[in-house]
């Protein structure tokens, strides 16, 4: 048997945004009354993409350049279950910023007031995902374009 | 910024067993050409109800005596990315087992042959999900059952 | 071989209304490099839940009556693919309402501005879902709530 | 109003084979208890590529001759609800065939003895999905290239 670490990130709040909210879908839930674990993961792509439309061109534009960042590692702690309906903000930040890794930490929260019938902030999840900057062809790694990299250091120090 | 640890999850391959295999279909992909993140968790869950099942009645019996075991924490590591018509290998096995938490383990692997056109074994992921033994209805914390306990002990000595 | 009918449902575009806009992710592509198909059924299910919240109460004041809206039949016709990072636009109405059957209709159109790159309007498909009103519990069919047929009504004539 | 109608596709028993069979998830379910409906659509997709294996080369030979089968319209009927762990039957087969066009029409049912509990054979759903042949890069319409054709041909008229 494995002695196994936590897979519970270390979120630093004053590195987060809020970058959208989202509306929980019947999709999302399962037979438990609850949103499915890995429903949550789509909402956090959308979280990474909007912090980083919120600095500049979209990630597709990354594409162009002919890279991409696949994700190399995730660690997630779920504390309460997320509810149909439930308006869930989606908070992200950076976590980590060099040549050729981003890592971006979140949280998602039901703020109160956007739950039906309760009257309190709710915390669902916390989260890290790892991703590498590699060329979208071969696989390989590639440093971050310089721009990139200058506006994400924007992010991270604001 | 945090400093992480890591999210990769050790793994004792002494306890794993080959629980299922699966198709990869195009649902499971994206735009890169290879196997969406989020895609895996279905498969790790079928592995982990598999491996159940392999041991006794099906999770399904769980939840008849009114219990249910929800993802509290999950760490995975992605190696080399799974492809379009991969006929992928599902290993698990059980990581901890307490009296009110099970930590279940996972390769994902292509075996030597399972890929069009490759002739190598290739690695997919790792993870660990480490699940919490609820009432279903109030979402309390309750003891494993005396007779899945058993069982799920066996599948950790095997 | 059956000599089938056509599943592509008649639209009556002074019924819709724009009830929702959402952003195409990663995880709603496939390796063709478009949107997997199954992926917009989601949208669909965001674009009648907005439309209902449009109208009163949300859908889960439905559940709360012990009622469920099932699906029963769906007809899609896809005009053109969807992209990555697409600014859709989900426009939804009813296309028949009685005291057991809601039938739903559907646009989702990239509207002039919202596709990277690209300088038209772009159809990505007309869809029609019917749902029956039926016992959360039992599944039998039920009459709808009087007062979500009357504000339903209003939608229709609207 | 539209007066639709109907999106059930007329299904020829004769021409419908078993293809594969399946294991229903959690991930598969919605808070109502039952598959939600979109769940299905990967699971029509496995039968469909199990059947196109059954008789020749996969779909993915399609794709390295630069071709591509985009679903242009679909239709399903779903007669009663699926459940959790539920060991589903996929039964598929052709409903047409010319140079640029392959039609796909399904059964999923739950036979005797597959679905906890019960003791008798449930049908879920019929369903017909009609593609196109097109070119993978410029999207225009294809003929199919022979050899599919004269394979997909044997399995029509068998």
């Amino acid at each position: 048997m494995s002695v196994p670490g936590s897979f519970t990130p270390q979120i630093d709040d004053d590195a987060l945004r809020l970058v959208a909210k989202a509306r929980i879908l019947f999709a999302d839930t399962d037979k438990m009354g609850i949103v499915y674990h890995a429903s949550y993961f789509r909402y956090l792509e959308l979280a990474r993409v909007e912090l980083i439309r919120s600095v500049g061109p979209p990630y597709s534009a990354l594409e162009t350049e002919g890279l991409a960042l696949p994700l190399v590692e995730v660690g997630v702690h779920f504390s309460r279950p997320g509810l149909y309906d439930d308006h869930i903000s989606l908070y992200c930040g950076l976590s980590r910023l060099s040549r050729v890794r981003v890592h971006f930490q979140y949280r998602v929260v039901v703020e109160r007031g956007d739950r039906h019938g309760a009257d309190e902030r709710v915390e669902l999840l916390q989260a890290e995902t790892r991703h590498a900057c590699v060329d979208r062809v071969t696989g390989k790694p590639q440093r971050l374009p310089q721009s990139l990299f200058d506006r994400m250091s924007a992010v991270r120090g604001a």
